[in-house]
C-alpha cells in the first residue's frame, strides 16, 4: 500500500494554517486533501478538495473523513485521542502515531518522556491540589512556572511564580485541573529543532532555529540559529532522534528548547514538543531544500525524505492580528508573504513573512522593515 | 478598487494545470480562486474555493463566475472572445485585455502585430483557398509551414511542406478553415521570453529560456538560456515590451522566439505569443525570485511586480503521458516535482519537474536522470 501514489487523498484533522500549508504542499505533489474541521470557511478548506464540518469526535464527520482518505494526519495536537483512535480502529493509517499525540497532550507525560530519554529539562512536579503546589514550590524553588498539563498553547494556561505569595493567585486562576510546576529556566535564548522520520526509520533534521516570543506568541524565527555552536546543533538533533525513536514516530516533530548557560558550558534543555509541523519551521518553505510540509507528507505517504539543508539564511516574521499591506510587504528585499486567509483579530496568527538572503547580515534591515509594517497593521 | 486586498476572489476561465498553479500562488498571498471549466474534477478545481462547471460561453456559468469574482483572468488563449467580452460588459475587470486574447487567437493577427511593431518574424501569407496556397508557396518558398490560423496548440493544426507536391495533402488535411503559410525558419534553437506588465505600466522580464520540443510538445526548458548573447536577451525583452505596450497589456505574456543565424549575425524572430502564464515559465516557481504565477496575479490585482531575477540555473522537464515514480524523481538532486493530478494519457502534460542548481554544469546529470525516469513511466 505504501508509498501511496499521487492521486491518493490525505485526510487532515484541523483546517487552520498548518492544514492549509500541508494542502498546498500536497497539491504540488499531485495529492488531494480532505479536511475535518469544526468551523466553516477555514483556511485549509479553501484549498482542499473536500471539507467535512463537524466536531473532531463527531462519528459521522469522522466516518466521512475516513471514507475520503487513504491516510490521515493532524495539524494540531489537541485533537481528541479518542477520534484518532477510532480512525486507527477503522484500519485507517494515522501519523504521527497515537502515542505521540497522547504524550504531547500532557506536559507531565511529555517531560517524563524527555527525562526517561536522558534529555535535559527544567525540574517539574505534578500538582493536583493547593497543598501539592506549596510542596512543589519548596521542591522546585522560585521562580517557577505553573502550567495546566493539558490544552495550553501560545502562552495560555501558564503563570510565573516569583514569590511564595504568588501561589494563591496562580492557584485561583489555574486550580481545578491537573497542573505541573516547572522550575523557571534563565535561558540565554529559545531554540527549536524540527525533525522528521519516515516510515522506514530514516530521519532528517533541519538546522536549529532561534525563536523570539512576545506575550507567549512566536514573533520571529531566525534560521539557522545565528552563532549556534556545532555541538548544540548535534545535541538538538540527538534529543529529537531519541524522541522520534522512542515513539516509533512518522512525520514532522518539533521540540522547543532553551539554550542555557551552566557552569558546565552551554546546554540545551527541552521545554515541550509538538507532534506536527510547527510555526518555527515555516521558513523551510523558501529557506530549505525541502519544506517541513513536504517532508511531513513524504513521511506519512511512505516516501523517502527530502534533504533538510538550508538555502541561505532566513527569518520568519509572524503577522499577529492583521496582515501588513501586501504591496509594501512584498516589496521588502527577499520577502515571501504568506497570508492564511483569516479574518483579522487581535492576537491571531493571520500570516507570516519569510525573508531569505544569501548573506545573513542582509536580513536585519529587512526584518525591521517587515516588523514596522506589521506594527502599523495592528 | 485596485490593488485588490487579500480575501478577494480571482476568477479563472479554465481549470487546467495553469489554473492550478495560479490558484496555489493565489492561496499563498491570501486570495481565493473561483474556476469556470467545462470538465468535472479538473486540476485547478481541487484547490479552488469554488468551481462552476459549464462551457465557457454558458451564460449561467459565466454569471456565477462573475458574481463570485473580483477580477477575472484566463489560463488558455482559446477562451471564446464573446465570453470574455460579456464579463467586461458586466463591469468585471478582465486581464490580460481582450485585444490580447483576440490577437493571440489568430496567427495572422499575431504575426501582423509583430510585423507592425518591427519584430522579426518568418514570412507569412494568409491562405483561404487551394489557389491561395499555390500562390503562397511561390511567394514564401519552400520549405514552409501551413498552419490553421486558429485553435492550434502543441504542434496540432500544422504541416510542413518540403516539396510543391506536399501542398495537396496539406490542403486535404487542413483546408476549409482560414490558414496561414509561414516560411520555414532554419533556426539554431527555440527560445521564449516571459514578460509581465502591471496595471501601472511597470514591466519585468525573466531571462530568456531555451526550449526543446518533440512531436510539437515542449519537453525541456533551460533557464537562463545557456550562452545567450546579452544583446539577444535585450532584443527579446524589447520585442516583449513592444507587444505589452501596444496591447495595453496587464499580466504575464509569453513570446516564443527562434534564434536564427543570419549573414547579419544571430537574430531573434518571433514565432507566436501566449497571453497567459506559459509552460516555458514553470521553472520560475523555484528558479526565480518571483514566479510567473505570482507576478501574473500581482499584475492583475494591481500590485507592484516582484523581481524576475533567476535564483541559480534551472531546467524544467515536462512529464508527458504519465508521471515518473514520485520517490525516484524526488530523490534526484535539486528536483522539485509538480504533479497536476491528471489521469495518465498518451501525449498529455501531467506534470513537470524543475531542477535547480547553483552550478549550471550540475544540471546535466540531473536532467538525464529525470528523462530516464520519465521515459520508463510512459
Amino acid at each position: 500500500m505504501f508509498p501511496l501514489p499521487p492521486g491518493s487523498t490525505i485526510g487532515i484533522l484541523g483546517g487552520g494554517q498548518l492544514g492549509r500549508m500541508l494542502a498546498l504542499a500536497a497539491a504540488r505533489l499531485g495529492f488531494d486533501v480532505a479536511i475535518l474541521e469544526p468551523e466553516e470557511d477555514s483556511p485549509a478548506s479553501r484549498v482542499a478538495r473536500a471539507t467535512f464540518i463537524g466536531p473532531y469526535d463527531d462519528p459521522e464527520a469522522l466516518a466521512a473523513l475516513a471514507d475520503a482518505s487513504d491516510v490521515v494526519t493532524y495539524e494540531f495536537e489537541n485533537v481528541p485521542v479518542g477520534a484518532a483512535d477510532w480512525l486507527i480502529r477503522q484500519g485507517k493509517p494515522l501519523f504521527p502515531p497515537l502515542r505521540a499525540l497522547e504524550t504531547a497532550q500532557d506536559r507531565l507525560y511529555e517531560k517524563s518522556l524527555f527525562r526517561r530519554l536522558g534529555i535535559h529539562t527544567p525540574d517539574f512536579i505534578p500538582v493536583q491540589s493547593r497543598d501539592d503546589l506549596a510542596e512543589a514550590v519548596r521542591a522546585v524553588g522560585l521562580p517557577a512556572v505553573l502550567k495546566t498539563r493539558r490544552l495550553g498553547y501560545d502562552g495560555k494556561g501558564q503563570i510565573v511564580l516569583r514569590e511564595p505569595r504568588d501561589a494563591d493567585a496562580a492557584w485561583a486562576t489555574l486550580g481545578g485541573v491537573p497542573l505541573i510546576l516547572e522550575s523557571f529556566v534563565p535561558f540565554v535564548r529559545e531554540l527549536s529543532v524540527i525533525a522528521v522520520r519516515g516510515r522506514d526509520g530514516s530521519e532528517a533534521f533541519y538546522p536549529l532555529v532561534e525563536n523570539h516570543h512576545q506575550g507567549g506568541i512566536l514573533r520571529l524565527s531566525l534560521a539557522p540559529a545565528p552563532g549556534l555552536a556545532p555541538d548544540l546543533q548535534a545535541t538538538g538533533e540527538e534529543y529529537a532522534r531519541r524522541v522520534l525513536s522512542a515513539l516509533g514516530y512518522v512525520g514532522v516533530l518539533a521540540v522547543e528548547l532553551f539554550e542555557v548557560a551552566t557552569p558546565r558550558g552551554r546546554e540545551l534543555w527541552a521545554n515541550e514538543m509538538a507532534p506536527r509541523v510547527h510555526n518555527s519551521g515555516h521558513w523551510t518553505i523558501e529557506g530549505a531544500r525541502t519544506s517541513q510540509f513536504e517532508n511531513h507528507l513524504r513521511a506519512i505517504l511512505g516516501m523517502p525524505l527530502g534533504p533538510a539543508n538550508p538555502v541561505g539564511s532566513s527569518a520568519m516574521v509572524n503577522c499577529i492580528g492583521a496582515m501588513p499591506p501586501l504591496p509594501g510587504a512584498s516589496a521588502v528585499e527577499g520577502a515571501h508573504v504568506h497570508d492564511y486567509g483569516k479574518r483579522p483579530r487581535p492576537g491571531r496568527k493571520v500570516g507570516h513573512i519569510t525573508l531569505r538572503q544569501s548573506d545573513p547580515a542582509a536580513l536585519k534591515p529587512a526584518i525591521e522593515a517587515i516588523q514596522t509594517l506589521c506594527a502599523h497593521a495592528r
